[in-house]
């Protein structure tokens, strides 16, 4: 609309996550009105991360080295293996501070309709580093969607031949949840996996 | 979280309008993990554009040259002004379709409890713009708030000395509006400035 480089911000915005024409606008309005220093340091860590950060070549997350800080931890258990299905979920796991074992990233889900089988998700080397013997537990910590659960199903099934605990995180209802708003499905989970506390 | 250049991406995205700390977050990941050439687009769209766009120095709209292709134009009508209050409402009233004049942007409305009084929204150098002759009527288009139906009341006292039609844009129940969930304030507004049909 007023320049060219200003309809190619709107146009480069509109990648985000849920940002459409509209607040590209509205975005591209801000930062050159109210914060170009603000747009160029966006500009200088986009480009900066672009080209520095990449898979870790052991658990798959996200580090700028060829190994991420968590599987070099000597602080951390070798023997727990949480295995999720991004590295958001490893970052929402590390926030909760509950785990402090390390992770396998699978990259995805087990999705035969849309041609994701376990080739796809690295599934093949998953159970080649679980072969080495020094995980005793691996947690699944795929979603808890219809692909997570298979996902879960088919590990615990590529895994029958090693020695090995394999545990599901929890289900149930979530904290603050109240019965009367919580889906059946969730409740009959809730129910069914209940814990015995006398 | 994964690196010191993820957390400064994220951190780096917190400039945008109405993203959050999750948001930030989220559109890092899909960034590296998705649309690595994306980030790099934007990393250039945004410099480009931080660097080259900037004020028209006439109606002080949004242009990579000295003054905004609006200014230029030959086809426009030059005696019909249309006062806004930002970049925003240019490109709004430009979609529209509606107006074939030229602009005046603002850059706010009066706020005098803000210290922003006429000489920070440059009314006197507006109130120049228009002694020069060249207009015939100005189109007030600040917006339907307090402080824009401030601003607009304003701009016809300062310009009361000069031979000018003002006109202020219609306040009424907006396309699609259903009475029932339209304000009152509105409503009144639209009642009185009712429009004769036969």
């Amino acid at each position: 609309m007023f320049s060219e480089r200003f309809d190619q911000l709107v146009q480069a915005l509109r990648i985000l996550p849920s940002v459409g024409p509209k607040s590209a606008q509205r975005m591209a309005l801000h930062l050159i009105m109210k914060n170009k220093q603000g747009a160029l340091a966006l500009s200088e860590a986009l480009s900066d991360a672009a080209d520095h950060i990449h898979e870790c070549s052991i658990c798959h997350s996200l580090t700028e080295n060829e190994v991420c800080d968590i599987c070099l931890s000597q602080d951390r258990d070798d023997t727990l293996l949480c295995v999720v299905e991004s590295p958001a979920d490893v970052m929402a796991i590390e926030q909760s501070g509950s785990f402090r074992g390390k992770y396998h990233v699978l990259g995805g889900h087990l999705s035969p309709l849309d041609g994701i089988g376990p080739e796809e998700v690295g599934i093949p080397a998953l159970v080649q580093r679980l072969a080495e013997g020094q995980v005793a537990e691996v947690i699944l910590a795929t979603n808890a969607t219809v692909e997570g659960q298979a996902t879960a199903h088919y590990l615990v099934e590529a895994t029958r031949h090693l020695n090995l605990k394999m545990t599901r995180i929890a289900q149930g209802v979530p904290q603050g949840g109240e019965l009367e708003y919580v889906d059946s499905h969730t409740l009959s989970q809730a129910v069914h996996n209940r814990m015995q506390m006398k």
